[in-house]
């Protein structure tokens, strides 16, 4: 939608991939639209991931006892956090909507990504406490996650060997983006692209691409425990 | 017991902390024992969490198109992974057990954590296809995960704003160490110690220190999904 501003967190080694196929036709889709969009290729920007002292820039409020939660939050009041931090404070503030495009490492995101979370939404910018899950600082904005999986659909079925693909969301959706009051949207994952024929992995790429022109009249999945687990 | 090894991957970036001191604790039980323990202190090692070309020494099986699993599998089966990749792989070779030790980010592990996930845990060396779950190549080893939170216990129920603390151990338990086939010991889960009175801190580290006394003696818990939900 004309106006609309989206932030691409992207997180594969290789422009070629199938990853970055999806990458693509979602800045190729987005940008028909006439919406502003911003990419953060965390490899090609040697993204760090390791949660340390040196996002704290200048003094620390208890160097005796290092608690990076804390001094995170203190550094964010301060302006003094990293600037490869505020930078991305900074595209997620401006965004309507972040899309996390990244393939499936270890039922989770790849480590680069995870570092993206664990330094990018700290408390100050992303939540306080009181100031999460419904009432987290990013609540006005959209969150979406598109994923390729190694396993099959039939493996991240309910009755299946990996368990329903909802279960390996969980702390990804609800744990981080709903804590941080993102409203989210229906997760896309593209199941074994790697195993799939040359056709099928088009038409998932296509799909992709389809649902991304309707993306902005969709409604928000609800990201809590009873419904989420079926119960 | 004597003459056991243990391997315990520990991320926290202070000494002093409380993660700290249920590291400390484990190794001085364990050693007690007549353990050989081995530690992995991860920020001060400054592990790489970053999966990337960096990680195989050489030539690419694909130049043309990275893939980070299929390069990180040739490059174990040719032996040239990386040194901090092998390091790590054969203190986990050598284990009985690994622990865990970090505290919950984001309803997951710490992104150094994460890397050594991602990077350690390779296919050749942890799993293949066939030959993942209760087949995974380390079968023989047992796994604990020991996690601190922010969140206080009831918020981790069923019913609590978090859910059940089951729900976030999902991806890590059954995901990542049950597929490589560890078998799972009960997590121990140290809630909210930044909220608990000095005496509360020190009895969940005494109740961890006591653990460790018959840790020989426990049977692995069942990671499979009808089971872990409840149902």
């Amino acid at each position: 939608m004309a106006g609309k501003k989206v932030l691409i967190v992207y997180a594969h080694q290789e422009p070629k991939s199938f990853n970055g196929s999806l990458k693509k036709v979602a800045v190729d889709e987005l940008s028909r639209q006439g919406c502003a969009i911003t990419v953060s290729d965390l490899y090609a920007m040697d993204f760090e991931p390791r949660a340390t002292r040196k996002d704290v820039i200048g003094a620390l409020s208890n160097p005796e006892l290092f608690n990076y939660g804390m001094e995170a939050y203190e550094a964010f009041k301060k302006r003094s956090l990293a600037s490869d931090i505020t930078d991305e404070q900074k595209k997620v503030q401006e965004a309507d909507l972040v899309i996390f495009q990244f393939p499936l490492y270890w039922f989770s995101m790849p480590a680069i990504l995870k570092g993206w979370m664990d330094r990018v939404l700290c408390q100050g910018f992303a939540f306080d406490i009181p100031g999460f899950y419904d009432s987290g600082f990013l609540k006005d904005k959209l969150a979406l996650v598109s994923l390729t999986t190694g396993g099959t659909a039939e493996m991240y079925s309910r009755s299946g060997v990996s368990g329903d693909f909802r279960y390996f969301l969980w702390p990804l959706q609800h744990g981080a983006l709903h804590f941080c009051g993102f409203k989210v949207l229906a997760p896309q994952i593209s199941f074994a692209p790697e195993i799939a024929s040359e056709e099928e992995r088009k038409a998932m790429v296509t799909s992709w691409a389809q649902r991304l022109r309707t993306i902005w009249e969709e409604e928000p999945i609800d990201c809590s425990p009873p419904w989420y687990f079926g119960q």
